[in-house]
């Protein structure tokens, strides 16, 4: 049986351990909701404040120019892009994940369309058990083409083979699901829809520094994601998009704005796209939060996505091998893959209280979050979670579900 | 004759001087390009250290919650709603200009389509001279729909009337031109296009915080703004859209994220729109940018638009009058409306060297713009610009041009 202190012995080996001490994190909380919101790094303090005093307050307009503004998306871009198997001039951070996905998802389309033996393909096909951002997205788009597009949702990975097919533009798919954790062969998945002559759009909300991802490798066609979850790039950071050289010729969305124009400053009457992944870009971005991105991503440039994978691998074993010994008194169901290759880096539980135990927990600073239906979703981000907190974890879930202290009747706020 | 004299008396008797006190202005600088980067409050600085330190480092994914994150957009938007004549849940601040410029199209042009008398409308008019972006946004949007919309661009304003007609189904219009400062009259041109069954469409990107703007009682249908410029919400800062109570109902558009639905985290497979203004709403916020809008906004709070458009006037005629006068040997040509009612917060005048002279201007402290053709903008932002910084900025001016003393080979720069 693990103890204690083979946790604390884990912790003394662990060569991620030190990685901690750059983030920010309150006394007496263990925090495993990094896939909601991942915790601050110590650096972006200094470097808002630099951006803010200096470059805003001091230098002004002309930081546009000086201080690299006008380039930041493309330059914080080659810099998540060895994260996820993408190439230099293949990623801009920007915008939201949802206006990404708008932009992905009409660019496939419009791939298709021009596609003469593919240019009759009316079908999005994508998972009930999508992020609903994703399937709205998605239906938003199809709805205003008004060209017979539809979005067809299926409800589990074995329909997928059967529902893509000769009618099938495009296939969107998140990698890691956000509430079972459960991960997609993105290789196996990219080409199962290629055969069926689909593109396919990879979210990767909760891939992005949380699992090993190698969108050229695997041979996906778009992808978008999320900087403010296991990437720690800040509350609300813009999102990222990744067009692969492949593509970015037959690249055309509709949110076509002046950053996305060949020629910005010459203010022409039409629109004329910009060669390479500037085309992805649309509007002026919120430079301060996406200055801080950069801070979570100099944190990844002093590991490797095998070093943390190996780490996150072994914090949701330890995790899901705890809560099954000591709590299997209580009525807990793991809904996360036990099979490492399906799984993300979260581990979710339900249980039939589950808002309830949650926000015990959550009294108790363990930190974690619920998702409907009776879900507790636990994150594990192996740069700043050791494997002490998974024991005393455990231990605080133990005590609670032992004591039945918790409120049943508990208001229910709303948690991202 | 005007003297520094007589305008350091106008400066101590100006109401709003003493808010100048609470920007962070650097020393030796005459700051005329509020209009494309607005100055930064002090109180920026403190705010985001706070979100970023307390809000997010200490009580993280809480303060989705406790912090008000979720409600940002909408009550900042009710903070800015009385600048622009906008009510009380009308207005919410997120995503760029561009973005909601789409989002507004977008909707004005379903409406349309809704109206059985009305739905064959498939022409979107604006001018030629518009903001590139916003031209771009309608052809991305009129072009995708794919069912014979179209763009035409009026290449003056007494060109309108001819233009709006049986075929318009929106006109889009920025109320003050980024390159000339020209005005329009929002009442007489909604007018216009409600007689000829059009919906009309304002961009505030020049008008909020630097005119007074009455868009409900002006019969505006929809509009879309900038809070970094006269609003000084820094750089990149969340736009706004204004979407009145009369059209909240019928407001559709196609972006259609999960922070417009009517449950966010029910997590429904199928897109429902919430009830009001939050239909405008798309995705997460970058909640450190948006945040810091609201330092600019409570400066407005301590004073009114009917005063700073008073001393923007002032400042606005002071300059025309000093630069016709002390730079009268030299070929400078005004392209701003001495007409007040036809003027925004800026001063553009022509040069044949102007990017050089800006160019000179800059280096010597008075930091305004150049855009194409030849034309130097000069912005003033009665909240922070003196009498005297207009008497100093023409005295500068007139030594450049007397002494030639400008690279007519400069470099050129973009600039925002």
């Amino acid at each position: 049986m693990t103890t204690r202190n083979d946790c604390l012995g884990r912790d003394a080996q662990d060569p991620l351990a030190a990685l901690r001490d750059q983030f920010d994190l309150p006394d007496h909380v263990i925090y495993l909701d990094g896939n909601s919101l991942g915790a601050r790094p110590k650096a972006a303090l200094a470097r808002a404040q630099h951006v803010i005093a200096q470059e805003w307050g001091h230098d002004l307009i002309r930081s546009w120019n000086s201080a690299g503004w006008f380039d930041l998306p493309k330059r914080l871009g080659n810099r998540l892009a060895p994260l996820i198997g993408g190439a230099d001039g293949e990623v801009v951070i920007t915008d939201t994940t949802s206006v990404n996905l708008f932009k992905a998802l009409a660019a496939a389309l419009h791939m298709q369309a021009g596609d003469p033996a593919r240019s009759g393909r009316r079908v999005i096909v994508t998972e009930r058990s999508n992020f609903p951002t994703d399937i709205y997205m998605a239906q938003g788009l199809s709805g205003w083409l008004e060209r017979g597009y539809s979005v067809q949702l299926v409800d589990s990975v074995d329909e997928l083979p059967a529902a893509i097919g000769a009618d099938t533009a495009v296939v969107l798919l998140t990698h890691v699901n956000y509430r079972t954790g459960y991960q997609h062969d993105m290789r196996a998945t990219s080409a199962l829809a290629h055969a069926a002559g689909a593109l396919i759009v990879w979210d990767l909300a909760h891939s992005a520094g949380a699992v090993p991802v190698d969108l050229n490798a695997d041979g996906a066609d778009l992808a978008v994601g999320c900087t403010y979850k296991y990437l720690n790039g800040g509350p609300g950071a813009p999102a990222f998009i990744w067009v692969p050289r492949r593509h970015q010729e037959r690249f055309r969305q509709p949110l076509s704005g002046w950053w996305g124009h060949a020629a910005p400053f010459a203010m022409a009457p039409d629109f004329a796209p910009t060669d390479g992944i500037g085309r992805a870009l649309c509007g002026t971005q919120p430079v301060v939060s996406l200055a801080m991105v950069e801070c979570g991503l100099e944190v990844f440039g002093q590991t490797s996505m095998a070093a943390i994978r190996a780490k996150s691998l072994a914090l949701t074993d330890l995790f899901i091998e705890l809560v099954e010994q000591r709590c299997a008194a209580h009525p807990l169901g793991l809904v996360t893959p036990r099979e490492h290759a399906r799984r993300g880096s979260q581990v979710s539980f339900t249980h039939p209280h589950g808002y309830a135990v949650m926000s015990a927990l959550i009294a108790r600073g363990v930190i974690g979050d619920y998702r409907e239906p009776a879900i507790m979703r636990f994150g594990f981000t192996p740069l700043y979670t050791s494997y002490a907190d998974v024991w005393d974890a455990v231990e605080i879930l133990r005590d609670i579900l032992g004591r039945k202290d918790y409120n049943v009747d508990a208001k229910r706020d709303a948690v991202t």
